[in-house]
């Protein structure tokens, strides 16, 4: 079932999409991760996931016995993901660990405008649509927020004495965080990259008076 | 209509509760309110607010023709609100302006913790979960983070030369606003309050390094 053809035919003239032709269980993830990410989690119905995967009841059922089950899976993937999916292209052909942290949270201003303030952090979105996940659902969000922190942490480490040895490495990473999640947010409601360049330049600010050696 | 008495009846025991003692339209905004920070907009049923308010689909779309009608009316709530309903209460029996910023801050730090963490900036919650907000709703959103942010831009110009005078009155009063819904949001995903915290420790700290004069 897991290697089951797309039913779906390219014989409408259509190109068939990339997601029609994986096998049954990544389909229905990778439709899921595209649907909660841009209706939301609550908004995205099981329905929707059915007709836009081209699957039946039956093997969404047998992969995902319940819709949080999909959830707990997009949160896996995109925990998995962070490496390749997210930071390996932004920080292609940039060395200087400083300038990836800068290179990583430009990349949300990417997609932001790219989206036209449709698309955010994925993970923040859940963080704040659910008012109280389930602990399997509460675990994969810290789990990608502390991957994400820790890649910005070992930025941070990497700069080496460029930061000064009393300034902590972590908090300073959480604190970019931070300023991404809520600079993402004002962005989408005032549907303007203004605050969150702001953000950006008031993390930079605090970066350069902690007493970075640019 | 707007001055029909509640029909439910405290006949069974139970107190009568503040909201069915609402004036119809303010009873359909009060638990409109209450359910979208709740449970979220989306999440909220027509269904849902009809029977908590104890009202008759008639007299709801007599005041709220759609769902976004009830949203716009409960986002001005909060707008007009933030005065009386949240500076206020926080702010009571403290004088020193920069003081006021941190208290501001620590009442949504007892937010999180009175609720176990299930209600966070319910401005910051519509703001993520409405994809593309329509202009109605956009616009009440900005208006409210406005209002924040220039209520904490007033009490930046209150503590006069205690800021550096070179130092963007606007954009520190921005970045609290920025630091509050990262650290909210995270404090929820994590389900604990180091987040939030550290946050704010980071806030502050960046404020120590602008120059601050305690």
């Amino acid at each position: 079932m897991g290697t089951s053809l797309p039913r779906r035919s390219a014989g409408d003239g259509r190109p068939m999409s990339m997601e029609a032709q994986l096998p049954t269980r990544e389909r229905l993830l990778s439709v899921a991760m595209r649907l909660f990410w841009e209706k939301g989690y609550n908004s995205t119905s099981v329905a929707d996931i059915l007709r836009e995967s081209d699957t039946n009841s039956g093997s969404l059922y047998h992969y995902f016995p319940t819709k949080k089950d999909l959830l707990v899976g997009v949160l896996e993937r995109y925990r998995d993901g962070i490496e390749p999916m997210l930071l390996l292209p932004v920080w292609e052909g940039i060395e200087d660990p400083l300038e990836r942290v800068f290179a990583l949270l430009a990349g949300y201003r990417r997609l932001l405008l790219d989206s036209d303030f449709r698309l955010g952090c994925p993970i923040g979105n859940v963080a704040l649509e659910i008012a109280k996940p389930e602990p399997e659902v509460r675990e994969r969000l810290v789990q990608n927020f502390e991957a994400w922190t820790g890649a910005v942490e070992r930025c941070m480490v990497e700069a080496g004495d460029r930061i000064p040895g009393d300034v902590d490495r972590r908090a300073l990473a959480a604190f970019a965080l931070t300023a991404m999640e809520g600079g993402v947010m004002l962005a989408r409601a005032y549907q303007d990259i203004g605050p969150f360049d702001a953000a950006v330049d008031r993390f930079r600010d605090y970066m350069a008076r902690l007493g970075l050696q640019g």
